[in-house]
């Protein structure tokens, strides 16, 4: 029983360590398996082609939060996601900045300083403006309790509809209503057939005039000419993006020179390698002791 | 008994009809005044010079939540600031987003967006970063809560050194103690005699190598060429500042373009018209009552 470990070498450098301390079989690339029938596990971005190649080969744990980019598992093979919580506090961090920028008027602001010029805006409270969050699964929860905590007015979009924290949450047949009420739109969706292209310049029509957008979900989901659009129409005032369409962006794109959008490159959260070793000790653990396993992904469903 | 009010009119149409709702005297301009002896109470950014003129005044409320510019009341006059809880929660709101953008390296990914590079750099967690604040006042309090909700490591520093929802306060004799921890700096002080120019090369030097700074206190607080002096020795990573020495800041002044300084121009607060008008009215009847007036302020102790 060892885990296959397929990443960069400074992760195997904290991860090696630590399966060694706890007395688990650790194995750095596939040139180094002895005996195929010992792999139990695998640790990779991207698995090899043949998984065939390990017969006893039950868990594969992605290197990310999103699983997206996985082909499908072989009968008998589950697929697991990086589960850390630092992970989704970084995210959280992130939104909850990009959310204040685009409610102050940020992107405003950074223009003017350009120029040199000291001229002020009125801006409304964050109490009374409401902000509608595309995906509320554990990070979209985390979002919503600490902009709920600093008195935005919070409402949630998720497939179930399951209301979070005494914030209001609307299923998947509510996408309308939902944006009818987003001033400012935060989408943390994982990227499944359903969410690609999501926000595109038929979601733009229902938000309210001037709405103003953070994406931290996936590249694909974002139209980034409905977003050029949106803006040029006055429909979106700014937006925020950590993920683009393509990524990385192109050096010459429009949106990192347009005062109406910022943009950071897929930096939301970092990873921490040891974060993601013990998260990956408790799959091997979990899964030689038949207990549900930590981050296990429904390929069905996509996340 | 009538408040007169020498402020914008665009305030004024919004108390007027507060203050005739209320039942409550109220006169717009010293032109306007046919009986000084009617006058007990005045509103105004700045006194006129000569308050005798109105024998039965008792209270003059300063328009802003600072006081620093007010001349020294007559004896029998009490001066009182604006209190306003959207003011405290929207410097809070500023606040929280000028931490996070010096902590997720935004003045960095500013620079990198206008030459449209796509580069990520590690950051570390909010868990772990200790984050200082000065002025553990209304605001200061506010802040600590949110950002200790988002697991930073808060430390406080105020005269009183009174520990405030379980963050640490050092007291005024634990300055350099206080500072040693200060990974990231917010300045949140009114403007005192012993505050005005705090914020200088003496100061920095007791912070962490690489430190941040959030100025939302007062412009005159900071020596702006101490602050580039530090930047360039490395004592400061970035600073983020929504009040600026002087101010407004001069087009041409080399903030506006350091790429680790990011200004807004002082707007980390709107007034609220209607909750400016809402706290005069409860000094009126306050004073009325004899009872504390709300906002009071110690001219000797300078806030």
């Amino acid at each position: 029983m060892a885990l296959l470990f397929l990443s960069s070498p400074e992760r195997a450098a904290v991860w090696g360590p630590m399966f060694d301390a706890a007395g688990e079989g650790f194995v750095v690339g596939e040139e180094a398996v002895t005996d195929p029938a010992e792999i139990t596990h695998l640790m990779c971005w991207l698995p090899p082609k043949d998984l065939r190649r390990y017969p006893k080969l039950k868990v594969v744990i992605g290197a990310g939060a999103g699983v997206d980019h996985m082909p499908r598992m072989p009968e008998g093979v589950t697929l697991v996601r990086t589960l850390a919580p630092g992970i989704d506090e970084m995210v959280r961090d992130w939104v909850v900045m990009a959310t204040l920028m685009v409610h102050r008027d940020m992107p405003t602001y950074l223009r003017q300083a350009q120029a040199g010029q000291w001229t002020g805006h009125v801006v409304p409270r964050a109490r009374g403006t409401r902000v509608g969050i595309m995906g509320m699964g554990r990070i979209g929860t985390l979002a919503a309790r600490t902009l709920s905590q600093m008195e935005f007015d919070l409402v949630g979009w998720s497939r179930s509809g399951r209301p979070v924290d005494g914030c209001d949450v609307f299923g998947s047949d509510r996408l309308d209503a939902f944006l009818a009420q987003s001033e400012i739109l935060i989408c943390l969706l994982p990227l499944t057939d359903e969410t690609h292209g999501i926000l595109n310049a038929d979601l733009f029509a229902k938000l309210p005039q001037g709405a103003r957008l953070v994406q931290a979900g996936r590249g694909a989901q974002l139209d980034m000419d409905a977003l050029k659009q949106a803006l040029n129409d006055g429909r979106l005032t700014s937006a925020m993006l950590d993920v683009t369409n393509p990524e990385p962006l192109p050096e010459t794109h429009w949106a990192w020179r347009d005062p109406r959008v910022v943009i950071t490159p897929h930096v939301a959260a970092n990873t921490d390698h040891a974060e993601g070793a013990r998260h990956a000790l408790e799959v091997v653990r979990a899964s030689r002791e038949n207990r549900e396993l930590p981050g296990r992904v429904d390929q069905d469903r996509g996340y």
